[in-house]
């Protein structure tokens, strides 16, 4: 089969010929991709931020697809099913998941497109199936109104979960969403399941504010701005909570000065050094700040909400390509600015 | 009447004559002390860490007494009540009082001995008495049983809230509780409100380390050992709860070397600078921050816990001095290891 695979940091991937993935686990599913999708970290893993990915691994950990075939543990999946596959994969059963937390379950967690092989192939061996696949609602089930669902592997809990639900969002709150990304812009579209007073969206991209608008933003403006209007925008009420999506000490800091009284910083960004915490200011104001890697325990309520029409994912969809294109899909996705990509579709053939 | 007061950045404080106090407001109470205390803050002060502290203000915010006179507002108290005086002063309607935080009252918060005279002194003007001040049980109302009071003033409320609610101790947990000074102790006697699987306590001074564990700590460390020792005796899960009850950069970056997975970090210490986050660890590893001013909205549970003989408060007193020598009680507080001091009680002539 075809898959698109890691070559080393700092090197283009390569759509090359590869083996045919093997059910290596009882409890694993073998899925057909129909849709995959490009993620910033893939662009991390490229640039060889994460060094214990070998030469050769497949990337990917987004995808929708069907049911090939299933080892003998698997119990609420059988072949010709169709299935969203998280990019978590869970056991269901060590104490990380039993605690809410497969992110960090014992034999699973982000493994796809990293410790294992991913989802930018023909097929894909999904670990733990009955925990990390999804049965896609019958209505859903048509090609084209798949393509939304893929928008829920990742960003769309990730959002969610690590934005809108770490920083205890609650009705008439007044947020901020620092970086308009991909990411950024599930948090915002999620944070608009509450009812909100106002929500401040920055970035340095003109494009992705005016997005961040057509999403609910009342307020955008740039990394530079964003204290001096939320103070006067607030009457020096300042927010409840704030969400960092972009991953960078300097945005990480920034946002801290955005913290009203009791207020909660969610941190979504993937962090790759120290970060300054500016705890003379903070020490006495009530706040909390968060840590999370998408835990995808929320991927049921998405879907329901998906289905509801509550959730406009497949409007972060700018871009897509047939499978065969991939190599040009990421040359695409790495020139996002220019290109005014979010996230870019990638059908199988 | 007689006050301990200010004298300037880096003076001794001085017991001198001063203007018996008046109602300056409807719901303003006038306390006749019977206990005072020192607290770590007034030494803060004494060093100059809070530029805003006029020379000549009354230090102090703990202490029982009697009250003496109420302004026309007060209706929960009235002359000849024995009271014990929060070091939050709270107003109950503004905005941050309906969300929880007196301390950040918009007419009280942390005034006492810092923004208003406070209760170093014969007598106080307590402000918004009906939000601040705590009858006294029945049982409790001997003089020599109210002693025990004084530490529910500021030490109880703040290591329980800031430390033990804030980091959502759990039964079966483990804890990490980073120094072992007065709020540090109250941490530790607080967190065994619950059962706890273990409870790891930090300090240098091998003396408080010998306290705590007679409060229950199963272990005690020095801070260079304890990563270490918590990796070994964990297996290398870590603690479920960190507390950091020093205020100092190092003591709080090497806090977030202890927390576990879902860890929960809770800030008690005053900080005088940024701290360094090790957020390149910690951005996957779903923990909390928080940081908080004591809001001494426990004050009423942590009373009944004294009075049903669960709250071994007295056991912090180490020394008590008359009031005529409150200043070599600062002496002494203020060589508090050499002393083997942890709090100071102040007993009105």
């Amino acid at each position: 089969m075809k898959a698109l695979t890691y070559q080393g940091a700092n090197k283009p991937p390569s759509l090359n010929d590869v083996p045919h993935p093997q059910i290596t686990s009882a409890t694993s599913a073998i899925v057909k991709l129909t849709y995959t999708t490009i993620c910033g970290t893939d662009t991390h893993i490229l640039s060889g931020a994460i060094p214990s990915i070998p030469s050769g691994r497949i990337l990917g950990h987004e995808g929708v697809g069907e049911v090939a075939e299933t080892g003998p543990g698997v119990t609420r999946f059988k072949k010709g099913d169709q299935v969203l596959i998280s990019c978590i994969t869970s056991c269901g059963t060590c104490i990380s998941c039993k605690q809410g937390m497969p992110s960090h379950c014992e034999t699973g967690g982000w493994i796809l497109g990293n410790e294992v092989d991913g989802t930018q192939a023909e097929y894909v061996e999904c670990r733990h199936a009955d925990g990390s696949l999804y049965h896609i609602p019958e209505a859903m089930k048509q090609v084209e109104r798949m393509k939304k669902l893929v928008m829920l592997s990742d960003i769309f809990p990730t959002g969610f979960e690590c934005g809108v639900l770490n920083s205890k969002i609650r009705p008439g709150d007044t947020v901020a969403i620092v970086g308009a990304g991909p990411v950024g812009l599930a948090a915002l579209i999620t944070a608009q399941f509450y009812a909100l007073k106002g929500v401040f969206v920055v970035d340095f991209d003109q494009n992705r504010l005016e997005v961040a608008r057509g999403f609910g933003a009342t307020h955008t403006c740039t990394p530079e701005e964003v204290e001096e209007v939320v103070r006067k925008e607030t009457g020096g009420r300042m927010c409840d909570a704030v969400i960092e999506a972009v991953g960078a000490d300097k945005s990480f800091e920034s946002c801290q000065g955005l913290l009203a009284v009791g207020g909660r910083l969610a941190n979504v960004g993937v962090h790759g050094g120290r970060a300054r915490l500016r705890l003379e200011e903070l020490w006495d104001r009530n706040v909390s700040i968060t840590t999370r890697l998408v835990d995808a325990t929320t991927t049921t309520q998405l879907m329901s909400l998906l289905q509801a029409n509550k959730l406009p994912a497949e409007k972060l969809i700018t871009h897509e390509y047939p499978f065969k294109d991939l190599e040009k899909a990421y040359q695409v996705f790495g020139q996002a600015a220019k290109e005014k990509a979010l996230k870019v579709l990638i059908k199988m053939g």
